[in-house]
């Protein structure tokens, strides 16, 4: 396929579905809960379709030698349909924002001011792998009123179109318009091109998947994006931290999900109490398989660390992996974070009532958190409901993006025919 | 100067308000106040110098042939310089959004979360002419905590300069780094083209001017963009309207201050109520020197209409011209508004519950009033106390930004240790 024929095909696609957004956005909640309803029993009813469409990727997938957790990631086997269909079941269940409006009060001129929140109007997803990423972000956009023109990668189009397609015969079942929720069937990069270009049909675009493409995104778009970055995250150990608490912290941060976003990727450790906690933090995190990679003061107290290079300093590792750096104190730590973190989620270990309070207010990331473990910055933890991600940009949204991160607010007037002096 | 030297100057310019804006995240209220309150004394004693370095500004316009109005704009008379002082002085006043806290709830986990408001980080300013601007905006900025980096117009940076400088002093004074407000002493368009390219440290542009000039920063940045777009606000006569109430709406929304960006462009008019609404309105418009420009059903009705031309539709006219256009309903007139309005103010003046309900809930604009002025769209009328401008983008901001709308929310969360099963 030429450029013209994709630049056709996308603009077309994002223009219709700004059109299906406006009639979406009148669409009652009663409606849009029974599509999501509607959606969830379609895809058990067409598990057979959507296993057939999904091997033909597998099997594309197999052919190029994608790694067996590359293919892992691309089935769409039961038990992902199953979470597929829960995760429908749940956002039916969360209250529509839609239509919502506080902070009204009268005002002196006699005006009545709120503000009622309302859609963001169309989103744009680009993401990588995971197929059932479309049904989970769509029905998140959907729920809140808005269009979604989506944008998964090659290697999983089969099971992406496949999943939309039921979808989309849902919607038409409702008399919604079908464009409300669009995969484009072009792979090639130029069509991400052409979808970034896009600023007068689509109101925000959310990447999701590696560095490489949310900065290709955010250097190519002409349309606002909200980036789901990188996490690099660490805990401080405090001089005065109760040194079980840390190590519990660490090992759940490292451990329990080292491939995820808000794991921990550092450990910073004040030097009074590095000698005291150092030893007994690193057995239990070599125990579980994990590969300290420490500062000189580290490696000096526990010398089975590996010595870090300066490349790891600031590393997603992603992995069974994390840097140790033992501090002067916690301004050594913040600055340390300032310089090294992605504003993601940063985690301090205290008994000091001072320096939770300065950790709290100072530290720049979408969660900073006392005496917990990073693994809670999480939509559901913290008690959004589902979300589409989390927002490492701190325009409109910073942190877990749920329903409400995904609408606006505009300000609504009741008057009884006042003008302006 | 060449291109490499307006690069290092701006970009230097810009990391050292990054490094300033995080000192003046932790600055305590009082300490922003009293810079505020000092700025206003200095302002009022420093009076000669101002006018001294205005006047470089005004001569130079002078024999560039500037027309008396914009001679106007740029000049910093005593009622001008009043006007900061007096909006240094509402600055003060207002109550300070970083470090407030709310949606505190406990969660099945344990741990307790909350969301705190922060400061954005760095400001990017981008605005034409009027040099007061840069003491306004500044203002806010810094009292949310903001860092900000101010780019003018040429023809009025010995101005913007020397307030500047005077605010500096008062930092300064107060052990907050200057270069928290910095004004980009370098007048070249390029300038502009390297500050938006500063994504690492700026975290928000805003650009206040023309449409050319607006137009110009949302295609070239890679900061996200809070546009102040034109405003080409329309007022819908309902057939059920109180027809003195909608003549004295649209009296006030195009001939209070017929310049400004939520006066009314367009009138559009019931057909079923037209016979009885267009001659009074029109009379009393006309009698107020304003040119209605009618569709043909308007100029049947009220022959001394000058017919409109097809490139009237949508116009911002920013005088005493407003289109004048008889449609068959209400559905009709909203889809008017979604073909030529710009989402910034929309009026309805009806006696129908039903319909209130409906233009309240369906059309898209960052205000939306019921039988109220549209010139009431305005920080100050709102309640938000001094406002930046008024965001046509739905991201972030809708509708006038005030201090609040300055900030973010990051969250926060208190444990006892809790960690995630």
């Amino acid at each position: 396929m030429d450029n013209d024929q994709i630049e056709k095909i996308v603009t077309e696609m994002a223009e219709n579905g700004r059109r299906a957004a406006r009639k979406l956005a009148a669409v009652p909640t009663a409606v849009k809960n029974a599509i999501l309803l509607d959606t969830a029993q379609l895809l058990m009813d067409e598990r057979e379709f959507i296993r057939h469409e999904n091997e033909k990727d597998l099997a594309i997938g197999r052919e190029k030698g994608l790694s067996p957790a590359m293919l892992d990631r691309l089935e769409l086997s039961d038990k992902v349909i199953a979470s597929m269909v829960q995760g429908l079941h749940e956002i039916a269940a969360l209250s529509d924002p839609v239509g919502e409006v506080d902070d009204m009060k009268r005002r002196p001129s006699g005006i009545t001011v709120g503000r009622m929140r309302v859609p963001l109007g169309v989103v744009g997803m680009i993401y990588e792998s995971r197929p059932n990423v479309t049904i989970d972000a769509a029905a998140l956009c959907l729920k809140a009123g808005n269009g979604v023109l989506l944008r998964g990668g090659s290697e999983a189009i089969f099971s992406n179109l496949a999943l939309a397609k039921l979808l989309q015969k849902v919607l038409a079942s409702h008399l919604v318009p079908e464009e409300a929720v669009q995969v484009i069937p072009v792979t090639d990069r130029y069509g991400v091109n052409v979808m970034l270009a896009q600023e007068d049909f689509i109101d925000v675009i959310i990447p999701r998947g590696g560095e490489g493409l949310i900065r290709f995104v955010a250097e190519t778009s002409r349309i606002p994006v909200l980036k789901h970055y990188k996490g690099v995250c660490h805990l401080y150990i405090d001089d005065s931290a109760d040194i079980q608490m840390g190590i519990r912290i660490a090992m759940n941060g490292k451990t329990q999900r080292p491939g995820v976003c808000n794991a921990l990727e550092g450990l910073l450790v004040h030097r009074s109490i590095a000698e005291q906690f150092l030893p007994a933090a690193a057995k239990q995190l070599m125990a579980a398989g994990v590969e300290l990679l420490g500062c000189k003061g580290s490696c000096a107290i526990v010398p089975d660390m590996t010595p870090a290079m300066d490349s790891d300093w600031g590393t997603e590792f992603l992995d069974l992996k994390m840097i140790v750096r033992v501090v002067n104190d916690m301004d050594e730590a913040m600055h340390y974070i300032e310089q090294y973190g992605s504003q993601h989620t940063e985690v301090i270990v205290t008994g000091s009532y001072d320096n939770s309070r300065r950790f709290l207010r100072e530290v720049d990331a979408s969660a900073v958190m006392i005496n917990a473990s990073s693994r809670f910055n999480d939509g559901g933890q913290f008690g959004l409901g589902a979300e589409i991600g989390i927002s490492t940009t701190k325009l409109h949204a910073y942190g877990p993006m749920g329903l409400e991160e995904l609408t606006t607010r505009k300000f609504i007037v009741f008057g009884e025919g006042e003008v302006r002096e």
